[in-house]
Parts: structure tokens; C-alpha cells; sequence
């Protein structure tokens, strides 16, 4: 399904909407774009939250679709005066928009009886040059341009965007995680660990306080493209953990 | 409680962790600080979550402190080798951080059985000329320094450093929000809709989509921190309502 690459494909994700900022919306995206991206061995490497303004979503995109392989954005395509993101994307690119006689096609063929007013043509606006992304759920499309894939913010239609999309992504190589649950506070084991994490330059190693039943405990996540060095990282952490848990014992 | 000012009060939030960018854990502090902020009268006007990586957050927060009133951070402020937010504010500020004696006080009084070692200590890294903000969960105090407060990632022990803050936070005049439900599809309102929100630039007026039992449906939000134009609006955007569902009926 995907074309794997070699080398590292990259992605940032601007999230468009005054209600996510003032917190009325609570974002369900991020954490599902991160998790889908990552399953396609594409990095997020950052995310932008900006309100419905036309300066700060330009800015923002420009400055993320100049450093990530691929930028997502959600929000701001649907038909009032405060969806304005596919606007800002054809002034982000210096390229003309209008209403695109495709997307008119797929109103007249998905919803007949639908009264194609100035709103609903608002949503048939697309910057020149586009693609469309498909829209299962309720028809209006996403697009994409250049590396810039524009998706809903409704949870339900972003996702399907999303479908829509990843056969056509490069992917690279994947990363490869192991968790291991430490059974120790982060403070026991950070020391020890920071001398595994210096070892292992190539290997990622985060280290994730939590709560158990009994008190604080600590995942200890282990992320590497490489498979024999993730298990060998994996093992002396494991290793470290057994002397530590020794230690405390005695 | 809070020192109103005349004015608008803004706000940065970066959120720092690798495992809010690789999905793998879900972040629950925008939300929580969004809907905080707002009921404070401060406007958070853009989130940016970064990896652990000093650059990027360097990079990030002295973009985000030039341009608001304040900053807030989550994350990366533990015992473990990729907690490099505190040595990170240092190096964007351009002061030293060594380990420092308040915190060791707290650690001694708060914890005295617990070890200070190597990793615990570097929870008592603070920047110079930082004010301690204090931790009600587990002791290893955040930190306020300039217009940035620092503050753990753990949503708990996040939230009691924003209660710990809150008091001390210049408040703006509080935005005011009303919701109006629709019963009606976003396509069969925003043209009326865009004429309300044409003909009065100082009300702030979103329109967002849902599923209902049945159906689409809209919530339109109105916010503006003048009550009196909030409910001529609010009238205005009920007038339109009952003339679109009159049409629909007929």
C-alpha cells in the first residue's frame, strides 16, 4: 500500500479554529494524527494551534510546509464566514481560488436535493492546481496542494480524509517501539538510564511517569528504525531495572 | 482575586514531549488550559507542541514569549535524561541554571526519606532569577520566569501549578460567550450568518457543525466582551433562526 522510502519522511500539523483555543471544542485530531502517522512511519515532528485569522494560518503554514515533508491541516473548510482555510492555503501558495466546478459535480451527484447556495458553493472553493480529497461521510472534499493536505475538523470526516490519503503518502522507514513498564520512580532510574540513553545515541528512550494503584510508577519507552539495537536498548534496560529493583530490595 | 487590566491579556501554551508527537500518549492539557485561560479573561491565542529537542523548543518559546503576555509550557521537567525544558528556558533566555537550594529545601522537607540522587537533583535545576511555582502532588516545583511558566506535563500536577499561578496572572476583561443551537444544517445558514457576522466585526461569531440524533446540525457561538453587543447579536442570529426554519417548513 505505501511506497517506503529510504530515509526519514517528516510531517507538521496545523490545527485551524478559534473554538480549540478558547476550549469550548476539546481537539480529538492531534493524538489521532499522531498515532495514524506514526503507524505510517511518518514523524509528526510539530503542531500549531491558530485561531481563524487569515495572517496566522498563512504564516503558520509556511512555515511548517517549508520544513516537513508533508503538512495536515484541520479545520475551516466548511460553509460559514469563519471557515476560511481554504482561502488562506491559495494566498499561503500565491495561487488563484475559486468555486471548482468538480466539487459542484459532487454535490449535484451525492445530495441532488441539496439548494446550492452561497454557503455550500463557499465549500466548493478550492486554490488552483488542487486535488481533491475524498469526503465519505458528508461530501464536501478536502484538498491537497503541494505538500499541504487540507482536511475537515469534524473527528468523523477528518478520519476518512485521512483514509483517503495514506495509500498516497510516501512512507519511510518505520519506527519501532518497545514499552517497558519500570515498576520503579522515575528518580530511582534516571541516572542509571541516562548512561543506557548516552550509549545509544540512535535509540530514543523516553521515560513516562504515571500513577499506579500504589503509588508512582514509570514507563520506560524504548523507539528505534533499527530492530537489533531496539532489543539490545530494550535488554539493558531491562537488566537495569533488575539491579535497581535488587538495590531496593536489600 | 485577579488584577483586572484594561486591555487584552494573551497567552502562548508549548506543549514539549516526544510521546504527544509520536501518539502514544494523548494529550489532555490544551483543552484544560484553553477552557482556563478563558474563564481567567485571557485569550490563548496558539499552541505549539515540540519534541524533546533543545532546538526546537528554544526556537518555539522564544517565538511564543516575544508575541504574547504570557507563556505556558507543559512537559519535560522530570528526573530522566530527556527532561530538558528547564535547561532549555535557560538557554533561551540566556541565563545560567545550576541546582537550586529551594528546591533541595523542599525535596528535604516534603520527601526526607527519598534519595537526592544524580536524577533528582536535576529536578532541582532552575533557571537564575526564577520564581518557584509549587507542586501540591509530588513536590518538584515548575517556575515562573519573565513571562513564562514552566510546569509539569502530568495533567494533575499540571493543573494544581496553574491554580498555584492563577492568582498572581494579570487578567483581561473576561470574553463573554453565548450558544445558540441551530436546528438547522451549517449550509442552510451561513449565508445569513456571514451577513450578521459582516455587519458587526466586534462580535466574534463561530459556527460548528455536529451529528445530532437525527441529523447535521450547528451550534453558532457568539462571544464579544461587550455583554450588550453579545445579546444584540445573540437576538440578531435567533431572528435569522426563525426565519430559515419558517422557510423550511413552507
Amino acid at each position: 500500500m505505501h511506497k517506503p522510502t529510504h530515509g526519514i519522511v517528516t510531517a507538521g500539523l496545523l490545527v485551524i479554529g478559534d473554538e480549540i483555543l478558547s476550549g469550548r471544542t476539546k481537539d480529538k485530531n492531534i493524538g489521532f494524527i499522531a498515532e495514524y502517522l506514526t503507524a505510517l512511519g511518518i514523524d509528526l515532528k510539530e503542531v500549531r494551534v491558530v485561531p481563524d485569522e487569515e495572517d496566522e494560518i498563512v504564516t503558520a503554514l509556511n512555515a511548517l510546509r517549508a520544513r516537513y515533508t508533508y503538512v495536515f491541516t484541520t479545520g475551516g473548510i466548511g460553509p460559514t464566514h469563519d471557515d476560511i482555510t481554504a482561502d488562506s492555503v491559495a494566498k499561503a501558495f500565491g495561487v488563484p481560488i475559486g468555486v471548482d466546478a468538480r466539487v459542484v459535480e459532487i454535490f449535484k451527484t451525492r445530495a441532488p436535493a441539496m439548494e446550492l447556495n452561497e454557503a455550500r458553493l463557499r465549500m466548493a472553493r478550492i486554490p488552483q492546481g488542487a486535488a481533491l480529497v475524498e469526503n465519505k461521510i458528508s461530501a464536501a472534499p478536502g484538498f491537497w496542494l503541494g505538500n499541504v493536505i487540507v482536511m475537515a475538523g469534524v473527528p468523523s470526516i477528518m478520519q476518512s480524509m485521512l483514509d483517503a490519503v495514506s495509500g498516497k503518502l510516501k512512507a519511510g522507514a518505520k519506527m519501532l517501539a518497545e514499552t517497558v513498564r519500570a515498576d520503579a520512580r522515575e528518580g530511582d532510574i534516571g541516572t542509571p538510564l541516562a548512561e543506557i540513553a548516552k550509549a545509544n545515541p540512535e535509540v530514543i528512550i523516553g521515560s513516562y511517569p504515571f500513577f499506579d494503584g500504589s503509588g508512582p510508577n514509570t514507563n520506560i519507552v524504548v523507539r528505534s528504525r533499527d530492530a537489533e539495537k531496539l532489543a539490545a536498548v530494550k535488554s539493558a534496560v531491562e537488566d537495569m531495572l533488575a539491579r535497581v529493583h535488587d538495590q531496593v530490595k536489600r
